[in-house]
């Protein structure tokens, strides 16, 4: 019996280490599976037919390496959410194409959303008798997805996020002058990358002096007034905020044509600095390089990231289907292992920073959270340069086979 | 006859090589000076008598060698402007501090207005027969300083901002949907950094698709027709500007409790471009990390930035004043040789992107740019890290001797 194929496709927001994940599944599928596609745009491309063959980099171990250390999504990604209507025409329009390119295992790489479309192909080839084994693996910057102790991506942007907080604190504090600093982290829903932000000040004493998560209430009086006592303290303040905190307000400015637009937290609480307070104030908001900056990946993500795409495919190969893999953190030495739990338990939902993680009283968080996030972020690993820059993999023009 | 001593400030903006030039000054003043003295803050702090003893460094090798990849100002930095008035009661008395401590040799590692400082405290000395050789040494990520080939700290953002365009291109083209993305960078009289963005998409071919730099006349109808033009040829575009290009109609907005503020010029496109074009786009400041994403310099900057703080000791030592210290590119393969310039010559003025650097018509830069660049982005160096990020440089409580 000739073995069945299996594909793969990317979802949701780019991260640095998608495509460690990316390089895991194709490790783990190399010679358990006939061939091996990737779907081009997720289940966009896949409704379109646009698949590409993956197997020659079965054993290409250095563009594979390459791959690993590539930031963003080399398949390419979609925003793509499946019909609530399990009788919607597009279901039986997927597992014909499945069906037509002898797909036993799906793999899903992403975020909540993708879960959800983990959950709903999985009911339907339940429903409808359907063998194709279909898992979700994990990655989000954002770290807020449930059931799985962190994400895959979550620790590379954290060690992003920390050693850029830590070099901006150095670079503010070269003035002899009082001055704010607010950096901008990601995070609309859930804190997790605003929880970095204290690294180095928990580790270096130099960092976030303050921090504010969506899960911490926010009112701009009070918030003036913590910074107004830091600066009573001390020269220069940082402070960092996650996009997702609650403004009381809202934050819509309107420029010299008249239009509205929503400007970033960080360029709101600066103006109420410098109204305010009046004393040199300046916001940075990280954006991008957040979920992109693939050369300052933590080794320890990476790797984890590969493993977890293994682990995806040993799962679908035992039999299993409508799980996404996760990590559970070993008790004593920090290690993971990877476990497989319900989808439907992760779809659709937020995993928020809980209570023990957040020091309210001193806007900052607490040691149970520098002792979470500390392994995430360590190690770093060996990216090549060429021509001064990072050595990207990329498909190039490997055409979409029809 | 026992030596006199020397005394090193910087001055100005930070950037991720200014410490590897004070570890040069160091390493040059090393036994053949008495003491090293550091001015905290530059000359402000010399005329508050807010002085380090060095010496405790000159041997100490893993310290230099951690100083060296320390970005920001270890000393500390200043603004601050000598008075044109050579009458001002500020020149003795800075030349009174700087006897009393022995000084015959001054250092100051800095910009356009640092060399201003260098210029006249010059003049004053050598008025008045004072025997200290002042001398400058450059810094500036913004490469805008006459009479150098290119300046010590721009290596290093130029790296920073070739990699993180790059990442960002790679991080767009994500999605299968049309989009442009306005990176906004550093510069704000002359387009070096700018120019920096153009390094992946000519050698990848992933990167800015059009830069705007202040050197250029700038219209935002017929920018908003080149992004148009290049979005019916492409479906991600990626657009580099200099904050500095002369906008038209200023870049103003006011917020929801009615503050008018500057806005970045990349928000100010992003509306227009969502406005007329009404494709998904977004804008992304790079900010501070340009001058201070120390985990990502450039080998051949951080090296080059040691050397040329060596040679302003030696240039000291064999009695020339009034001096900045420069690199003179060698014909044929890259080197630098080091030089001393007239420091008048620097001080107060801007070296702009030649026009042959600049390809007016394409909105892009033309080989030759290229080929000025790519030399200075080179290497890497081996960052130590701790605890998931690099370890830096800290004076810390060595306390000022008064």
């Amino acid at each position: 019996m000739s073995m069945r194929n299996a594909i793969v496709g990317q979802s949701g927001g780019p991260t640095s280490a998608i495509n460690a994940t990316l390089s895991g599944v194709i490790q783990g599928a190399a010679h358990n599976v006939g061939k091996l596609y990737g779907m081009s745009n997720g289940i966009a491309g896949l409704l379109e037919k646009r698949l590409v063959e993956l197997n020659y980099l079965f054993d290409n171990e250095e563009e594979l390496r390459k791959l690993e250390l590539t930031p963003s999504v080399a398949l390419g990604s979609c925003r793509y959410k499946l019909p609530q209507d399990m009788k919607s025409e597009i279901y039986p329009r997927i597992f014909e194409i499945l069906e037509e390119y002898n797909i036993g295992y799906l793999f899903y790489i992403g975020g909540n959303d993708s879960m959800d479309t983990v959950v709903k192909l999985s009911a339907y080839a339940s429903v409808n008798s359907i063998d194709v084994k279909i898992i979700g693996v994990p990655k989000t910057i954002d770290n807020d997805l449930m059931e799985t102790d962190h994400c895959p991506g979550y620790g590379s942007a954290a060690k992003y996020v920390a050693t850029t907080v830590y070099e901006i604190a150095r670079d503010i504090s070269a003035y002899n002058l009082p001055s704010v600093t607010v950096v901008e982290l990601m995070g609309r829903d859930a804190g997790w990358l605003g929880c970095a932000g204290a690294m180095s000040k928990y580790y270096f004493g130099k960092g976030s002096d303050l921090i504010y998560l969506p899960e911490m209430d926010f009112s701009l009086d009070s918030f003036l007034g913590d910074v107004q006592n830091k600066l009573s303290a001390q020269k220069t303040v940082l402070v960092s905020v996650s996009e997702g905190i609650p403004l009381d307000g809202g934050n819509h400015v309107t420029d010299v044509f008249g239009h509205k637009y929503l400007a970033g937290v960080g360029r709101v609480l600066e103006n109420a600095i410098r109204e305010k307070i009046g004393c040199k104030v300046r916001s940075v908001e990280l954006n991008l390089p957040q979920r992109c900056a693939g050369h300052i990946v933590s080794k320890t993500d990476i790797e984890e990231s590969v493993c977890i795409g293994k682990g995806a495919v040993s799962h679908a190969l035992s039999g299993q289907g409508g799980k996404m893999v996760a990590f559970k953190r070993c008790a004593g030495a920090y290690g993971v292992d990877i476990i497989a739990v319900d989808a439907s338990l992760v779809a659709n939902k937020i995993k928020h920073v809980p209570r023990e993680y957040i020091s309210y009283k001193d806007k900052f968080v607490t040691d149970k959270c520098i002792e979470y996030i500390t392994p995430l972020i360590q190690g770093e690993v060996d990216i090549k340069y060429v021509m001064g820059m990072p050595n990207h993999f990329d498909l190039g023009e490997r055409s979409c086979i029809k």
